[in-house]
């Protein structure tokens, strides 16, 4: 995969119902203008007919560019009825990251954007805390400081919109961001906002997953990247993962080791959602994981 | 620990009130009398004040028999308002098995108890169904068919518990027995009555957790072994764990991959319990998992 | 994937050079015939510019038979330079199992395929040793019991090899079999013959994996399931896992934790095998892994 | 534990022959003293006649300072022969850290350090790269560039001992320094040295573990966190872990992966260090792992 992040690459992906001949049309499609798949992910939901497929293309052979593929492109879309899009991977995605005082999954995601591990522009940082500021901005990362107060929760956000909004962010990550988003922002980002939930859902939803798996007596604690829908807690889960503890860890361990989870499955679930990996059925995901 | 399966043990275990010189009055008892510790577990509950402690004896040099140490120990373990046993090893416990018709727990209990692996004594199976019979009966091990019709549970449960009593089982596993235990069975054993749930708990309370894991989109499953309470999959954890399934997976595939999470957490389970590696206090255990 | 089971398929894999068009003409080709492909995986090796495909075609609806389909195929197979098969699942593999005198990777075998999860048929086991007879003949599966002693091993493997042809054997499975297979017998089924290796190699090659693990002092163990050349222990690699152990593990502790590791690796690499989900090119594989 | 990191506690950890005894004195020693045991953990090495002990002691009802207790303790130190010491926890260990180029296991203790997860002192980091000169320099951590020059490398560690000398390190950690570190420095600090190699130990030892892990095609590619001795990658194991890979992963992605788990089994590691968890004895370790 490595080299394939050198050349210019086009991702398509597709879903529609299953019908014989959408992968032949396809993949016709693309090598009659030279394109060759340099990686390619299909999967058939058998029990609701309908069919799902990635296709990484590498673009510098082909004779077209995006804009005329999506054009030429349409009226096979229609024909199959295919809900799909184009990626040109050279226009990075703009991530716009919400963050409250804990540090870890936001310490985590800027060292792997720093590193050049996520491939995406992060245009800014927004957070209801002042005291990550100085982390945020020695990644050379604008930093918006938008209190949250109980009494108006509205304003705020509002605010946190309009700033998400004129650093045209695409994608919008709640790196631990702790507030209920209100179902406006929900549905404007709908399928584009991630949250990583501290629980291993539908484990202990909502507030205090720590102590509610601490007072169960639980030997595995865990996190969920999901997609935020109105109903808290309840949209479509893109990657989830556990750790183990014991009868010797207290809530605050719980807390500690649940941290590592928590940053390792967001970073998992924003990695996957960049690379065009996820695709939302009902509430459900397919994710072609590498 | 493998020679020391060879050897005379006792396994002395301990809960009482946090105190200064609980060890120190526990391993003096043990040392004035020959004993050297081959295994030693402890764990302090700070919140609550409490005192958990598992000792694995050599008992060959010692210079007292069991129940003569037993009878020692009273004024001490009474000093410290313990709450104690102690089990010799070559007495090995009696663990009568339910089971309906699925074979994979069954099966692989039966293989690890007949290499040697699980140190205890089957008296007995007991199953609601007949399909197991043959494979029951190959390892030597007399089999019970109870039937459990809807109108007379009752009677079919009294059966069970005279069967179990007959056999003097000391420990029940259900192992996937998929019935419901009646409060008085369950009070019966209280502590000894182990069952293997097919989720991770508390995800999944109930019937067809398959089926709900797969409609809510989560990306693990697993299995939960527990005590049986009156409280229908709410007894005190004593080991779970979980494997990873994604988009491909329909229930069915996860019924087949969760498979081997329930027989390896049971198994696990079912060895703790049998090396006295578990102590319930509360609604929760403190396992010394080795 | 259940339901599917009981659907016709057809599995068709195939490895070539990579150029543009391979998917094109294969789906087209499939396609045409009325085929819809239930499940399909692709890989590019772009460093060697080698392409590998797995479809998994709905042979129901298919106007053409598996043998008409085969000869359809050739030409446009030549014209790629594939390396190919097509299998009618229908036709399910004659697996033989080899083992001594160790029971986990055989009972665990013989479970699964006595309940329906491996897809095959064991047409006979043979063993150097006679303690397991019992337990095969149980399943209703023939049971050849072959000696290998030291001073005529070539005759003993003559005759182990005789039964395998005799049995129309397609796939050998060394379950712990614990004897080095002769460079003619690894010529005959290369691709075709299966070792479970007790240790994650390429770590503690060849006798006593556990003793080296245990006298290093590693932190997990592990198993590999891989295809046998005539390098000991060199082959290509279809599945590792490991397990957590510590110092509390002696030798023994750590071969009765690895017989689990080594019986679902196993399990798990037979059934990547039979559902032709492995493509071996030079010593490594591509595994499309469920 | 939490609440015990705030309380003032001793660490006494002992090794010594196996005798009958040993806990008795030991518990019987603390308990006069007023010591309660929050935590404890013992093991017997059967084979070799070896007893490992470590108590987490309660030092604020306690009667005597550390400095009395270690006088003390002397006598019956001597009397079982034991190896042993004790740590006040208020003293936090300084660790000095060495690193090249690459940032990830370097941020990750850093952001763990600050966060007040890992409890010591980072008196310096030393690297033989300007490159993440400024990353320490935001957490208030003094920056030592001393490059390695190839035909003057004795130089070099001479002043790379001097500057560790003169910030009275106690621990030395190479956080993928990729150095050969002289015998004379691996002297020095014998058990205070600790290094992550990128590879699954023994697997893979020197250079370029990943390369060697896709050349193998293994399935699983893992680090180990150990003390280092003048023998390369052969020193005692403190802790290790592996993640999956597949055929899709080439070199790159492997390096990539790999990163995360050289920094999460090096902060183990040093967490189990600092908490003093690890006893050294000849080439391995016993870890009392939380």
């Amino acid at each position: 995969m490595s080299d394939t992040h050198r050349m210019s690459l086009y991702s398509l992906v597709i879903s529609c119902p299953d019908r014989v001949g959408v992968v032949a049309a396809v993949s016709t499609f693309v090598a009659e203008r030279g394109g060759s798949l340099v990686e390619s992910n299909h999967h058939t939901d058998v029990d609701e007919g309908w069919f799902f497929m990635r296709n990484v293309i590498n673009a510098q052979p082909m004779i077209v560019a995006a804009e005329v593929f999506r054009e030429e492109f349409e009226p096979l879309a229609r024909q199959f009825a295919m809900t799909w899009y184009l990626r040109d991977n050279r226009e990075l995605q703009r991530v716009v990251i919400l963050a409250s005082h804990a540090s870890h999954c936001l310490a985590d995601i800027l060292h792997r954007w720093k590193s050049g591990e996520l491939a995406c522009q992060i245009p800014c940082v927004i957070s209801n805390h002042e005291n990550l500021r100085s982390m945020v901005e020695w990644h050379g990362i604008p930093f918006h400081y938008v209190p949250v107060p109980k009494e108006d929760k509205a304003a705020a956000f509002e605010k946190v919109t309009d700033i998400v909004e004129r650093h045209q962010g695409e994608t919008v990550v709640l790196a631990r961001y702790m507030q209920i988003i209100p179902p406006a922002l929900c549905e404007l980002f709908a399928g584009r906002l991630i949250n990583i939930h501290h629980s291993f859902l539908p484990s202990f939803i909502g507030a205090n997953p720590y102590q509610k798996a601490y007072d169960r007596g639980v030997k595995l604690i865990g996190a969920t990247c999901h997609y935020v829908t109105q109903d808290l807690d309840e949209g479509p889960i893109i990657e989830q993962d556990v750790i183990r503890v014991n009868h010797s860890c207290d809530k605050d361990d719980m807390v500690r080791l649940g941290r590592d989870v928590e940053q390792s499955v967001l970073s998992r679930g924003l990695r996957y959602h960049l690379e065009d990996r996820v695709i939302v059925r009902g509430n459900k995901t397919v994710v072609f994981s590498s």
